[in-house]
């Protein structure tokens, strides 16, 4: 009897290496999980091909075909080439991985940015299931984007298109990370949420963000602020609320730009999607122009912790030409 | 002999309808020029149809073979329909343009928005010959723009993709002819330059705008500031340089997500491109991303006043499958 054909997809993050053995519809067959070595890139990387090894293992002992491996990582990369040119949870840079985990595994091995990683995931197996014109959102620590325009992802000339999170939203904004002001990711992402968040717990020692985090409100994380909003917090509802008019701005612009069929959002914070999404289309709506507006359909990804393995997978079965 | 294959363009604008007889590589052979009647959509019409007739009988005379029209227009258009859902200059809504003027003429016609179409002429015959990737802005009364991807015209899920005039810069920047606020048209367009160097020109009456204005300084237009500005003049070449912030920004943005090959920039203002383009050339290192934007290769239309017509040919012949 033929095996079964699938893909392993890696989703290298900062935290932890996730993998997992997917079939052609995206569906995770096995998945396994070893923590990063961030701090190393060797360390990283015998990590990385030990864990692609043991998955075509397991692979293989549960009768599948293994293809070929995709990688998602955060950061700029140049897919065509194969590079990690800058990845911010890792230590590496200019590293032509593609190519180190072909050599040390035997596999054919495609790498992508854990953007359009998602993206592709979400087309395969998610919210944008059979959707060939539309944009993703990843919102979490910060903000990526993947565009799939006729079915396929675009990259642009490089291959460092949508870079959605540095679009300049409010030149008077806060700081972003990439040292200029008012970038949408420095007013809608899992970090400007959090910025919101403290600033107002300081004006409200009522806040039940002061009980969660035990007093030390530096500390709070996204999940405290979304269980505060869930309990209807002022705080934390108002924290939500001002990420959510940033992100329908950006939104708004990006459908102006694109016309797309749908925007998916995905990313940490879509876990929390229920506490915003109305108020995003709602912002969309107010910040768009009417006529360019009126059909947008904003919504959540459907993956969830999914998104990074299956986004990956995602990106081994196009580059095998297997993604339709 | 075979007679030599041609299309007919014709720029629909608010002031004037321009024909042009052109060849497939976007050679303008020969032109026409009417009025527009644009206050009467009946008349409107009236007037296209019968020059188009006349630019069909031009072309036989010539031993030219027409094989289709192509209508530039501004404004919402839904190119696949045909259809001129709101136009600016002209007052007309919801006009099936195409069905129209082809029943008139017996010949096959394609319609789309000013911007598109200008963008496609661009690659046909201008300064995006032989570039696949690449993003057009038409700096004029309003923005409007294209994008050209794999070397066809992106047009969106619904015809309207494009809108970089609606994209939003400064949420608190001045109101826009769409009702919101700081859109890259309220603070990059014509407009925008003559408002700036009005109210620049209103604190220093030593400006020459004063002079070449005789005194009337609200009617000062684009041609006015140019001029001036070509004199060194401090006041309009100030409102160039504000205007050419905003635009760098926008582009910017615009490079974060397309990572275009080349952004063309054309409309009205890119006859005075020397006056500016530097300023946009640094405006968008300024405000980009390093990475992203560092090989941006940020050029000004070739095809200067003939955009217009050239671009309504190239959707022309984009429309019967012969736009390379």
């Amino acid at each position: 009897m033929e095996r079964t054909r699938c893909v392993l997809g890696v989703d290298v993050g900062g935290a932890k290496l996730t993998l997992g053995i997917v079939d052609v519809e995206g569906r995770i067959l096995e998945s396994l999980e070893r923590r990063s070595p961030f701090d190393s890139e060797k360390k990283m990387i015998d990590q990385l091909a030990m864990l692609v090894s043991e998955g075509l293992k397991s692979a293989n002992e549960a009768n599948l075909k293994p293809a070929a491996v995709g990688l998602g990582v955060a950061g700029f990369i140049l897919h065509e080439n194969g590079i990690v040119v800058e990845s911010p949870n890792i230590a590496w840079r200019e590293v032509p991985l593609r190519r180190i985990v072909s050599e040390r595994t035997g596999f054919p091995v495609f790498l992508d940015n854990d953007a359009n990683a998602a993206c592709l995931g979400e087309k395969l197996a998610g919210a944008a299931k059979g959707v060939a014109d539309f944009i993703y959102l990843t919102l979490g620590t910060g903000i990526g984007g993947g565009i799939c325009i006729d079915g396929k992802i675009y990259r642009g000339f490089r291959g460092t298109a949508a870079e959605f999170g540095h679009v300049a939203v409010d030149p008077d904004g806060p700081l972003c990370g990439c040292g200029r002001r008012g970038c949408l990711e420095s007013l809608a992402s899992g970090t400007a949420l959090k910025r919101e968040a403290i600033a107002l717990a300081k004006m409200d020692k009522n806040s039940l963000l002061w009980k969660i985090s035990g007093g030390e409100i530096e500390k709070i994380d996204g999940e405290a602020i979304s269980l505060a909003a869930d309990e209807s917090d002022s705080v934390a509802c108002e924290a939500f609320s001002r990420v959510s008019r940033y992100l329908g701005i950006g939104i708004a612009s990006l459908i102006h730009i694109f016309d797309p069929e749908m925007v998916v959002l995905g990313g940490g914070m879509s876990a929390s999607g229920h506490l915003f999404i109305n108020d995003v289309r709602k912002a969309v709506r107010e910040n768009g122009n009417d006529f360019l507006v009126r059909d947008a359909n904003v919504c959540l990804s459907t993956l969830g912790r999914e998104a990074g393995v299956v986004g990956a997978a995602s990106i081994a079965w196009e580059g095998i030409g297997e993604c339709s």
